[in-house]
């Protein structure tokens, strides 16, 4: 069964975590894709640049210049530096932004009426399973090579679109029927957000709107399940939330619908 | 026969011209490969980033922070804006970097001794016919696919370096046995630096070093042209040196031995 593995910013951002994330992944058996982010980094690159990032509902504004820097850190940085170590643990890595070999395609996003006022978010685009050229990534696949996916894709006219890494990750499992594992700072979801060893092993939808209801899981964690229970309907084979730390044991917050 | 077109960063930088040459990539029959740098890019992303590019003998001498720079603009920007516009015009590009599925390797180049003074480039490598991965490429072209090579490439033991994209294109060219094609700026190597008109179009490397020894062929033709001789005597099946705007007609400096 083929794995998705999604990993953030904050592995990308630490030298020897990210070594040692290498390593185990490149260890995982059968076929597998990384996809990567690298949200951190750009925002302090567009700093750096003299540019103020702007996030409205956790999706950065992408005008042209900030396209640029997302571009070159994703696709450019992120990207090459962890193909380059996984090349070194004898993982045969490829990287890939969406519009390579036509990988993902993505739609502009219209812009959105939020209170009130519409707000164009730039050279945005979402991605869903269908927009996954999946007979591409099985020849990959199939010849033993490893996609490392950015999370720049295109519109098939010449444009470059910012997308959500995570939605990518789903998207690519769903398409593949493959597992989600989508790897963050927690050894998984906690019922006790000050409690680390609290991570609870299985958890359905239902019980997830309850504790959503209840304030126990908030803030990053919600969209992180939402994309797990979506990416479950449309077809991945299973979503699992773990720690970037516990991919040898694959354990973590089995997700289920 | 292949073709392994190099453009230099001046079409990169120019968006009408950058358009217009996609599309004349794109038209080009049979299988092929494009080369590209990005270095004017590249020096103004490091001026903006407070850095003071340094070059020594034509070669960027590449500390942590400029090979950070120069892997997110070739291998991020230059390479995904390529790949998203031949796209556009229905060719199947796929960019690679050379870490990419191990495509093209090099050999992190020794402090030099220049004017008795040993010269650390910092990570700058150097690329050979043996060390491009003829099968993979292959592979690829055999696919309908136009691999897209930026110059950053990898000594497979986790470390990116930066290598000369004439050097890369000529390199792949000789693996590949095909034919040479480097663009830049004039319609072809001229008699008379003056005149654009005075295109040579047929040059020996005898009468290279003839008008080398008169100062008629000077700057930065001199590694142009070394790089052609050396292609062509490490399996090229043709070098030309040509105008970007003039890769319909595939006229320009005819370069043999």
């Amino acid at each position: 069964m083929t794995k998705v593995v999604k990993i953030g910013g904050n592995v990308l951002d630490d030298e020897a975590a990210l070594k040692q994330f290498c390593r185990d992944f490149a260890a995982l058996e059968g076929p597998k894709v990384l996809v990567h982010g690298g949200g951190a980094l750009a925002s302090r690159m567009q700093e750096r640049l003299g540019q103020k990032p702007v996030k409205i509902q956790g999706r950065r504004v992408t005008d042209p210049d900030t396209l640029q820097v997302v571009t070159m850190v994703y696709a450019g940085w992120c990207n090459k530096q962890l193909v380059s170590l996984l090349q070194a643990c004898g993982c045969n890595a490829l990287g890939l932004s969406g519009c390579d070999g036509n990988a993902v395609w993505a739609r502009r996003r219209p812009p959105l009426e939020i209170d009130g006022t519409p707000v164009d978010f730039g050279a945005v685009g979402d991605v869903t399973p269908a927009s996954v050229n999946r007979p591409f990534l099985e020849v990959l696949l199939g010849q033993g090579i490893v996609p490392v996916l950015s999370p720049i894709n295109h519109d098939g006219e010449g444009n470059l679109l910012n997308t959500n890494a995570d939605t990518v990750a789903a998207s690519v499992a769903s398409a593949l029927g493959a597992e989600l594992w989508t790897c963050f700072e927690k050894e998984g979801v906690l019922a006790d957000i000050h409690d680390p060893s609290s991570v609870i092993p299985r958890l359905t939808e239902a019980s997830f709107r309850a504790l959503k209801e209840a304030g126990k899981i908030a803030d990053g964690m919600v969209p992180k399940l939402e994309n797990a229970f979506r990416a479950l309907r449309q077809g991945a084979a299973r979503a699992v939330i773990l720690g970037a730390a516990c991919l040898k044991e694959g354990k973590g917050t089995e997700v289920v619908l």
